[in-house]
């Protein structure tokens, strides 16, 4: 079984409006609201592809229940740990006549050590029952450091787990210090965190603070794997999708965790992760997937070990 | 004591964004909440000037409760009518680039008949225990007609109140209809609801559909009193001032519910009118004027009968 941990979740809402005016009042058509925020997305692709997973959470307040409410109503395995907070939301707003979306997102909460620690002890015990694969994924909450991704990799990797790691920035690091087994961060994400204007050089950095494999993801240009003993993969899909591209990431990070729960080899774990990543881009929300979609895109991906 | 009816309240979400681009993503600076709707607003103001309000709501689910929340942590008094649905919120993005706002206005939850009966009743019992002056404000919500306002303006007349409609669209000519005793409409909602272009003409309509005295506001050219003994009245701001105009017009018919029930002749109603409404433009959030405005601005506003 895998485990997603999300210490910062949303309540990702979605309004629908005529046209954006900045400075304009306008009248939402629709609303529609759905449990967010990368570990929780991770999870919703692995429950689409019938892949068993849990998602914990640490949430709050009247929209913290409302996160769990919508992981109950689409009968989605998740544990909560309560926080003081409110969980955040983050308001998307699709315009009709451009197409475009217009986003805003809420910091979170401030959370405190105490809740952090009621976490680790969660991921702990539930790696002892049985989560082989542990997916630290997301932003920082504000009022934590990168010690907060550290503690939570490092607990789930001495209890035994494959751990993975999506995050940016504090995060990223302090997860990697911690000695995550598959780090996966997206191109811009690797340079804000390095420094690095060269993803050769960004990864070597990510696997000197302690790193095992890291997976770069570089949008419709496909995927990137440097292993830890010296190998690199490059996996392309077969042709440019039109799409919605938020999510595509937590679709690959699904990917790569059910490959490791699975077992299979890095080519076809990348391959996978390019196919699943493509299939999120032709769904309008993040955190979904159709398996016949990923069934076709698999087909069409490249994979090349030079 | 003065009653605000809100069938169509609204928790009013402000965040604060460096600046506001159409299809960019945002980090909310800061998040405000605040209980809204026209008729939360009155009471509110009412509440600051020191005259007894009670703001009734018809509320539900969590946003309704976080309407009520803040109400109570306000020491507002308030009375709640449960309804199924789920309370709108209204999302407020200011730019501190520009200093404008851009908002977003839900349409709230569909109501059923049945709620707006459990409204009209305890509308009826409350004028009964001694409330003199009904404010029937905001927009319906959806899923009522016109009737919906007839019937409330049509229960607090029948049982003794003054009543007070500040409303547009279908809703301002039900009330009118159920015979309001003052329609409240500021120009651009007289304009819509009547399609006549001359304010006289559009006064006399709402006066042929039952309302007894018509005020106009035109926002900084000041107000408009047509009384239903063929008296007319303007008032004049002393000055331009510079703020919020959201809330202005709220705050206009806060000061007639209070003239009404303190028994003032219009000439000094009108002249409150004037000075409330340019005390809210000088307060950031609406719902609120602080009394030593009111004081100082009431001493400029020039009254006139032609």
């Amino acid at each position: 079984m895998i485990l997603t941990v999300t210490l910062n979740p949303a309540l990702d809402v979605s309004y629908a409006v005529d046209s954006l005016v900045a400075g304009g009042s306008h009248r939402v058509r629709s609303v529609t609201e759905r449990a967010g925020g990368k570990g929780v997305n991770v999870a919703s692709v692995l429950h689409a592809m019938g892949v068993p997973a849990v998602a914990l959470v640490l949430a709050g307040g009247a929209t913290g229940q409302a996160v769990v409410d919508d992981l109950e109503s689409r009968v989605m395995a998740c544990r909560v740990v309560p926080c003081g907070g409110e969980t955040r939301r983050t308001v998307n707003v699709v315009s009709a006549a451009s197409g475009d979306a217009t986003i805003f997102n809420e910091a979170g909460p401030v959370v405190s050590a105490d809740e952090v620690s009621a976490v680790v002890g969660l991921v702990r015990s539930m790696v002892a029952d049985g989560a082989g694969v542990v997916a630290v994924c997301g932003s920082l909450p504000p009022g934590v450091g990168s010690q907060a991704y550290a503690s939570v990799v490092g607990a789930a990797r001495e209890a035994g787990a494959v751990t993975l790691l999506d995050a940016d920035g504090e995060g990223l690091r302090g997860g990697c210090e911690a000695g995550a087994h598959v780090a996966l961060p997206n191109r811009m994400e690797l340079r804000a965190a390095t420094g690095c204007t060269d993803d050769g050089a960004g990864v070597r950095m990510l696997q000197s603070w302690g790193a095992r494999d890291v997976v770069v993801s570089a949008g419709a240009e496909g995927m990137r794997a440097v292993l830890a003993d010296g190998r690199s993969l490059t996996a392309h899909p077969g042709k440019r999708l039109r799409g919605n591209p938020t999510g595509a990431g937590d679709a690959a990070t699904a990917a790569v965790a059910a490959g490791l729960a699975g077992g299979l080899g890095w080519s076809e774990l990348l391959r996978d992760a390019v196919a699943w990543s493509g299939a999120a881009v032709l769904r309008p929300v993040a955190g979904d997937v159709d398996p016949a979609d990923v069934a076709r895109l698999r087909d069409a991906v490249t994979v090349a070990e030079p």
